[in-house]
């Protein structure tokens, strides 16, 4: 994808804040080892295709939003996998960073880039503070409680899960922020963008549970099987392989037509229409039967 | 003290941005138990005395950045007492929080409070974002890699230690934010504050150490003697007892001359000598000899 040299410069330039002489060094490392490769890139390349859409007036704004959405996915994962939780020893086909330096430093390196995110806003936003402001609240919203990522992932500690909560805040939230944030840090309005993200994140969430349903380990890049082997509520208990595909699609459909007006509408629309087809290869397809 | 009721009332009002109906119930109530009863809130008390000794002419940004650096400061006691750093049962005389909520949850609420404080900033800055977006870059600087508490605690996992960056980033850090972010919440620069952070976290440092030297667990409301069991560095075990006593005096001293020119200049001598009273009570004094 187009963006992906956009986003990798954006992320390398982020992490040399964290390099100095005086630090201790195997955290130092730890902080480029959780990031570096990346996954998809998923979540900062909707932000930047969205604040594109906007205009992108304040690119170095757009790059700051990009790169601190995805350092919060990144802490996210680095502290899922943790013992207490997943206690996963592979991620993105790589030890996990509790199993490659050890758990303090996995507990360190998850808070430290959660910390880089909001600095890196901080950082860029002299020049707009106001906007930057907005980024810092918005992705603090997405990312805390009640309804960010830890509320997601603080469902799971309950006898009684609230399953549209948990969905929202456990997959869509860093959706939502991503095209609230491309729109703030294009200037718009974030509302609007909302329901996109929504959307956008329960397609993910859906085909994530797809493919935890029917991929191997080697497929994936990490254990396969996970949400049945942890009871955890997935759309495929819910409604089945071929309900779970129809489902996707539906929202998908739903997506592209909740995309606000802009300029570059057409660009988006084909954006999704790219996920959509990633997120449904021909063997989840055919599953459907 | 007389700040006591102003940041304690701060404190609640950001707490409640965290809760609602639809959050999880057992996250929820694990942030307010970090929280609530404090310590002996001494960041923000000192944060609020330099703002109120530069005129704090946004009291509600003052507000917002004591409360901020106390959050970041309970998220980090959360996170040390975890199994894989402290593995501590008793924190300020109750339960952990991962004793009194299980692992995840403590890992959880720490990441929701250092999410929260950056969310009290950015909530507290629209007529102000330019300071505001100062404070959030400051507070991120002094708690992530490569100068804040996490780099001190990263020290921790390094086979040598740096025992002047480690003192600095471990315990001065937050003091050098509780200076600076007190100038800047009342528009002034940070940078003249950060010799008397730096000297008052020292202070604290070797004061807190003798207190682990000197004292038993029903005094301190926690585990005493850890760092002869864990083999940390500490004063006392670089100068004894009476050396480190003499040392302490020393910072203090130093710290007074330190004080920036300011309307509030005597008041804040005021409180560091009222901290030096507090710090060397009557039997470490005797213990000097």
């Amino acid at each position: 994808m187009a963006l992906d040299g956009r986003i990798e410069a954006a992320m390398l330039q982020a992490m040399s804040l964290t390099q100095s002489g005086a630090a201790p060094a195997r955290l130092g490392a730890a902080l480029p080892y959780a990031v570096f490769p990346g996954g998809a890139r998923i979540r900062p390349t909707i932000l930047m295709s969205v604040a594109l859409a906007c205009g992108d007036d304040r690119p170095g704004l757009t790059d700051a939003a990009a790169v601190a959405l995805e350092l919060i996915h990144c802490a996210s994962l680095v502290h899922d996998d943790l013992p207490a939780f997943d206690n996963a020893d592979v991620r993105r086909g790589k030890a996990t960073v509790h199993r490659a330096f050890g758990e303090p430093l996995a507990v360190l390196a998850g808070d430290s880039l959660i910390v880089l995110a909001f600095e890196v806003l901080a950082s860029a936003g002299a020049n707009a503070p106001g906007r930057a402001l907005q980024l810092v609240r918005h992705l603090a919203q997405r990312t805390g409680m009640p309804m960010g990522i830890c509320a997601g992932q603080g469902w799971e500690s309950e006898a009684q899960i609230n399953l549209d909560a948990y969905h929202r805040a456990k997959t869509g939230a860093l959706f939502i922020a991503a095209t609230q944030m491309g729109a703030l840090a294009a200037g718009q309005d974030a509302e609007p963008w909302e329901e996109l993200g929504a959307r956008i994140g329960s397609a993910f969430q859906v085909a994530d549970d797809l493919k935890d349903a029917l991929m191997g380990a080697d497929e994936m890049g990490k254990p396969a099987g996970q949400d049945a082997a942890h009871g955890r509520p997935s759309a495929v208990a819910e409604l089945g392989i071929s309900g779970a595909v129809a489902h996707l699609r539906d929202i998908l459909g739903g997506a592209i037509a909740s995309i606000p007006a802009c300029p570059g509408e057409a660009m988006l629309a084909q954006m999704v229409r790219a996920y959509a087809e990633k997120m449904t290869p021909a063997r989840l397809t055919a599953a459907r039967g």
